[in-house]
């Protein structure tokens, strides 16, 4: 069963939003980086391949920054978004499991930059504990998961560990004082009505790349 | 800037209606391994907090699995979906980077199971070429990409080396000759209209959680 599910319609809608204006802020961030000082719906649009009424819709709230005719301010824009999704100050994260995905999490791009910060990593083997992934993230034990949370004011957690483990990890995240949990292991967890729990299930990625190639062979892609 | 743009309208439903197939699989697949024979829109709904007016809607064509106030016959609506998701015959997948990235799905529960098979990981290293991954998948040279491509009919290839080598390895992915990639480095690739690119930008989901964080913060959540 996916965990990719939303609890209700309202979650749907800001799922569903929040990963346009992360579309949108990546559209942005490459504008400005070539110098691009504003841009219409229309060519963000073209550009991008995105729906040009639904971005006017989903940026209809930000009015101030558009002009009719010119467009938006590019990175007046850039910097809503960024307060909107709330990564104009930094936010620490903490990854347990220092296997091969915790590792290449705390490396990920994009996962200790720009917002995020990863305080570090836990795991339970002491052939990890004491090293660091190579960008430099400390792997600690699980001792140490509550006191690096409150010292580092650490408000996400990543389970980057088997499905057989990720239900106690939860529990100690939830334990800790995390009421952000992104999952990664392919389970079920029994969860907390306070606590956002977004599930990654990887293979509904595989699943779209076979409904598209199964297209093509039947000829209707 | 985000890879997971679609190209058209008809890719975005395409998207969406196949992320939902998956999760209509993942749910039914749980109830078939409870022992459910029959489950009507509303409790499919209900369970899994899902929209039932959109089950209905997506589940239509498939009419002869339902019947009014009985519900969906479990076994049969999950094998068709198995079928319309291309993955009732085996799927060969490659993936390029042997790394911390590579590795992790090279071991992920559902890339090598139910349809899907993990060929071959392919590296550039010496050192890691000749050895396996945890679950045994085996670590090729560039050189045997071609070959392992045409002997074992590969058709999905998996880019999980670093931003600076994606676009290099994207080019040897269509010329091996598959139709069907899946991205995992944070770039933006130039690609082929023929072939279909799928790339997974793991940000968005701690920009989803910031975001939610954001509006407890505010209030508004």
């Amino acid at each position: 069963m996916s965990q990719n599910r939303p609890t209700n319609d309202r979650d749907v809608i800001s799922e569903l939003t929040t990963g346009r204006l992360s579309v949108y802020l990546r559209c942005l961030t490459y504008l400005e980086s070539n110098g691009q000082q504003t841009v219409s719906s229309a060519e963000l649009a073209e550009r991008f391949h995105l729906n040009s009424a639904q971005i006017r819709k989903d940026l209809a709230c930000f009015g101030e920054f558009g002009t009719r005719g010119v467009g938006y301010n590019v990175s007046r824009l850039k910097e809503h978004l960024v307060r909107e999704l709330g990564i104009d100050r930094g936010r620490n994260v903490i990854i347990v499991g220092a296997g091969n995905l915790g590792m290449a999490l705390a490396d990920y791009r994009g996962f200790n930059d720009n917002g995020f910060r990863i305080a570090a990593l836990i795991d339970v083997d002491p052939g990890k504990i004491g090293r660091t992934s190579r960008s430099g993230i400390p792997v600690l034990s699980y001792a140490d998961l509550k006191r690096v949370v409150r010292e580092q004011n650490v408000e996400i957690g990543i389970i980057a560990v088997t499905a057989n483990a990720a239900q106690e990890v939860y529990d100690s995240l939830v334990d800790a004082g995390l009421n952000a949990i992104l999952n990664f292991a392919p389970i079920q967890l029994r969860t907390d009505n306070h606590v956002k729990l977004k599930s990654v299930d990887l293979r509904i990625n595989l699943e779209s790349l076979s409904f598209y190639l199964k297209g093509v062979e039947d000829g209707t892609a």
